[in-house]
């Protein structure tokens, strides 16, 4: 296992020592690094709290700051945060205006999320909860995994919040971002979590998984690696006959690296997709390339499409500020 | 070779055809896609012109943008840029106040652009030139490799630039962030360049290689993969005693990842040398962890440190928008 750390078992406490003490916009609630909270709190703003395993940076943590998050629960490598970490960051963040969570589609997530809910509920803190579900070859749309369609939840909801919209306004519009967004992914190469020490899974030299999940969850095909144009032409053939887009209507888009693959590559593939959506007559703007949702050191990427109207674009052109993402 | 491609032989023109696609801050002169440019001219402004071979984004055609760098050359993977193409972007991007070129201490780029700035004597273009060598396991201070410290001369220089210095004056602000930065890097795989299709070096499974350059250079020791904590005791002593820094003296700190180093890793890397520099009662704010001059997808890290004063600071907090890097 060829990583950068001192215990596998401190990975994610080292992980985020390293965040505290890098960056002092941020802090930890209830004395436990993992209930990680902006320092910044804005009196009557609806509070933003996400969460979810440790190995997909700048996912989940990355995304709390101005103009997005407020608290992210941060579990163990590719594990749930617990609730109790959930409950503690909602009395640490929540503002007078009532929380979000907006979190991936993953079974011990939502249990836990839920959970913390009722605590908070027993506190007269009032919270919404939605889940991003955009992986499209994970399933059915309603047991769907969330991957990194969630950055247009996310930035959907931070900007309304930001915008001191009411806590079902904030709801609403993270989930007509979610509504509108849809992703395909694809890997190159498993990655290795620190405290196994081995891959999750194997995959032949020259051969590639489309539909892979960001924990390794298997994919709709494995085979040789295609090349970049048919990569892209068979992914947009995917997302598009999910959520068809007319000639003349316009969408985001999103090229997530999973971790090991190059940005030289995931402009490659930026090329072909936008090449493809304009032969259809398909308009694009905000178009996004760089790690946004990672599974550590796997190498493969993601391509998330978002069908924009005036209201979206409002909220991806909000400005931004968290240690890892910034936008203006 | 596991990469998202097309032909190995398109890769760098493939790249920067999905950069100018999903980027309209950034152009390309001479009907060259090498040539590029900022499309924002300022008039007056010194402009700085960057060079250098692919495989290293965001280093070297990110930083173009505003605040930063005016345009860049771009060579095949990791070869230099032709002095013809230099050149052009120097007619494109001059504002009537001269131009700074400032890249990488290596054979290839020195002779290109010497060759550009005799071209552009002839067009009564003034130039200076400037390069990094930051790399201190690369060899006496006069032959060293230009590697991630380049990010404080290129910020120095954009910021002196953008607040109308003069062409001394900008080169000035680069020297002394230059002479400030030091830099310490190590690798853990190598990376593939396409055309080659094979790593151009081998290490053992458990085998690091400390002070490897970007490129595959040699560093000074193979050895088993040492831990984060020991990795940075060795670099900080490496670099503070090639430059020392005294008990009360701030300096900021830029972990880069080389490619396929996971941010979290780079996180745990981040936290070890923080403790160790706050352990010597040295300060540290400006601290930059991510990518910023990779090696396609090599897996390693390397460390600079940048000490600094009130100016260095106010060059570092100069607003920067690329459409690879913002800070604001």
């Amino acid at each position: 296992m060829k990583k950068i750390l001192n215990k596998p078992e401190s990975y994610t406490d080292d992980m985020l020592k390293g965040i505290y003490a890098a960056h002092s916009e941020v802090k930890y609630a209830a004395d436990d690094l993992r209930c990680y909270c902006t320092a910044k709190k804005v009196p009557g703003k609806v509070a933003i709290i996400t969460g979810g395993g440790t190995g997909h940076l700048p996912l989940f943590l990355g995304y709390v700051g101005e103009g997005l998050l407020d608290g992210c629960g941060v579990g163990s490598v590719f594990q749930s945060p617990s609730a109790e970490q959930i409950y503690e960051i909602s009395k640490e963040v929540e503002a007078g205006a009532g929380i979000l969570y907006l979190y991936g589609n993953y079974t011990g997530d939502i249990m836990n999320f839920d959970m913390a809910a009722e605590m908070c509920d027993m506190d007269d803190i009032q919270t919404m909860s939605l889940v991003g579900a955009d992986d499209v070859n994970s399933g059915a749309p309603e047991v769907r995994r969330g991957v990194a369609g969630i950055f247009y939840m996310y930035k959907a909801a931070g900007a309304k919040a930001a915008m001191m919209g009411s806590l079902e306004e904030v709801y609403n519009a993270a989930k007509k971002a979610g509504d509108n967004a849809r992703t395909v992914g694809f890997a190159l190469t498993p990655c290795i979590i620190p405290e196994i020490g081995k891959p999750n899974f194997t995959l032949e030299e020259n051969e590639m998984a489309m539909g892979m999940g960001i924990h390794g969850e298997p994919g709709i095909w494995n085979g040789p690696i295609k090349t970049a144009a048919e990569i892209a032409e068979e992914s947009l053939n995917t997302l598009l006959g999910d959520m068809p887009v007319a000639e003349g209507e316009e969408v985001s888009v999103l090229i997530n690296g999973l971790g090991a693959t190059s940005v030289e590559e995931q402009y490659i593939l930026c090329g072909n997709v936008l090449d493809i959506l304009h032969s259809k007559g398909i308009k694009t703007s905000h178009v996004y390339v760089g790690e946004y949702a990672t599974s550590m050191e796997m190498a493969g990427a993601s391509i998330t499409i978002c069908k924009l109207d005036d209201e979206l674009k409002s909220y991806l052109d909000y400005p931004v500020k968290t240690p890892f993402i910034r936008m203006n």
